[in-house]
């Protein structure tokens, strides 16, 4: 079923974004036993059991397991985990899977999206084989080539002249005035369902990690490990929680203190008002995590460090290893921890640079 | 130990090219347990056991065990699966991966390789942790975005005018000339183990496809795919193998007639005359397979079925598709079969289109 985060209304599993009384809407089932759930593939279906989905239509380009690698930052370990490496170029595709099949077993075939491109990206290109028509709402400072692949993949693209708040707003309205499905991953519970396969695999991978660091622009990838190790803990398969910190670009932190000079290189995360702010407020607060804020220059020291290693990331994957340069540098991170870095988005289509 | 393909002989596993007589040579171990001998990761380090690199040195970025999913093409099955997902974003990440391994473990820093883009793609990213530095010699018509990227890895580029056949004959000269070591894929019998570890997962997958349609340009991931099943059959884990299917592109075929209109498509498969070509052959003969040569229309139409699929990938890696079609059309793939298509190289990049 789905629950409100507010006032623990419950719903049946059909698409829907929030709850009557405005709340954001989380799925909520019983799983018992990990290992026992497991399926044997080597892909994302390896989850199937964990998703709220019934398999009649399961999208063709199906997620892979990334890698997790360990390099030592400091006197810690950083877990990279290579989000990135997915169909349409980041961890979006996770969340875009299940969202798909959902829409798919709900008869619905048009769709509005808001994004900053990697969102749209997305669900443009798992739509096609779905006979999804999307509209997609973008800035027009998006990235010329996200916006180039957007068009080719047969997105209806709506230009606004405006930040990404404007953007949403202007969706909402369209989705509103149009009666077309809104399926912002902002709200949408059953993206959150597909990102918390993320914690499953880096749990099979690497345990429990000690510190998850996740950039912070709606959330979806932050609240979907979250209930992915709180899904595991709650099968009695591990004992504690990651400690979760927030990684926000610099001018646009929700969670952080807001910061006067901007960070223009995260444009993935420049997203002021979440909606899903307090559910992520209360994850800091259980975890005993905090937030850190990356400024451009830090920015691009990790994104060329990232590259020296191997990892050809764009600019907002980044951020979360200068946060954690800067926790390590503050001593926040005892000697040794294991802290999750998940890259979340491929710099392979920036072929014009930074 | 190294065995030489044409007499035989045999050497120790040090970075080696080619026999004193000139022939190809092939990594030849004994391995017995296959299930017994995979190792608990979920990438490619899946296989180390099945490699012939000590352990000291591994690329931070591991290449990802890439999903295979099933689709109905006709009355048959095609296996596609997404080797594109990898780091630099096709599938000879898994060869550069075993190659800078030994490289290290040899003491090498400096290298020249050839390539129409991928493969120099790949070892310039898995260089650079290594510290090796990279003499890339190209085409001055390979793809732009492909270029950019190169030299944004800090890989020496050495633009050649002229055909592919040409750029390997410069690289050969210029590593003969100024005494650095020449890693090209085409000879590299290490390569093929990072490369035969696609096998290993399709297995895991799909278990033993009755066809394995894959790209042939130089072989790498044709021989690789080979190996691995031959491996497995050696095993004792299976009893038959696929049977192996050359797609090649037309004008630049090596093991089909020659055709003589050219696929301008299909850069990353342009080489007429492949120094693995005798093997290639044998393996055919072995399994009572063919060769299907490609044209630029198939692979248009192949390119864009992929792409409403939720595949986004290079014109080269549609020819796989393009070539089965061929096969069920003319009623040479029983009903019912599965057939394994390997989908070479990612598509994001390609932000202006083909």
């Amino acid at each position: 079923m789905l629950k409100c985060t507010r006032c623990g209304r419950t719903y049946p599993e059909t698409f829907r974004l929030r709850c009557d009384c405005g709340g954001t809407l989380l799925v909520e089932r019983g799983y018992y036993d990990f290992f026992g759930s497991i399926l044997p593939y080597l892909d994302m279906r390896r989850y199937l059991s964990f998703l709220p989905i019934g398999g009649n239509y399961l999208p063709p380009a199906v997620p892979s397991i990334t890698p997790t690698t360990s390099l030592q930052i400091g006197s810690a370990f950083g877990l990279f985990k290579l989000e990135y490496l997915q169909p349409s170029g980041s961890f979006k595709d996770r969340g875009t899977f299940v969202t798909v099949a959902k829409l798919m077993e709900g008869g619905i075939n048009e769709v509005v999206i808001d994004s900053s491109g990697n969102a749209a990206l997305s669900m443009a290109l798992y739509s096609l084989p779905a006979g999804i028509r999307v509209h997609a709402f973008v800035s027009y400072d998006a990235m010329q080539e996200k916006l180039s692949l957007l068009q080719r993949l047969g997105a209806i693209v709506h230009f606004v002249d405006g930040d990404r708040m404007e953007v949403h707003e202007r969706a909402v309205e369209f989705a509103e005035r149009e009666g077309v499905t809104y399926v912002s991953h902002w709200f949408n519970p059953y993206f959150l369902e597909g990102t918390k396969t993320a914690a499953f695999e880096a749990y099979e991978q690497v345990g429990v990690p000690d510190y998850v660091l996740a950039p912070i622009g709606s959330g979806t990838l932050f609240l979907g490990l979250w209930k992915g190790f709180k899904e595991l803990e709650k099968m009695g398969e591990i004992t504690r929680l990651p400690v979760f910190v927030a990684v926000q670009a610099s001018g646009y932190e929700s969670l952080c203190e807001r910061s006067k000079l901007s960070n223009p290189l995260a444009d993935g995360i420049a997203i002021p008002e979440p909606p899903r702010r307090e559910e992520m407020e209360k994850v800091l607060g259980e975890t005993g995590g905090t937030c850190v804020s990356v400024g451009e220059p830090e920015t691009r020291g990790a994104l060329s460090w990232l590259r020296r290693v191997g990892f050809l990331v764009e600019p907002t994957s980044a951020t979360v290893l200068a946060a954690m340069w800067n926790l390590v540098e503050r001593g926040e991170i005892p000697d040794g921890s294991k802290v999750l870095l998940p890259l979340t988005g491929s710099g392979l289509k920036l072929t014009q640079g930074i």
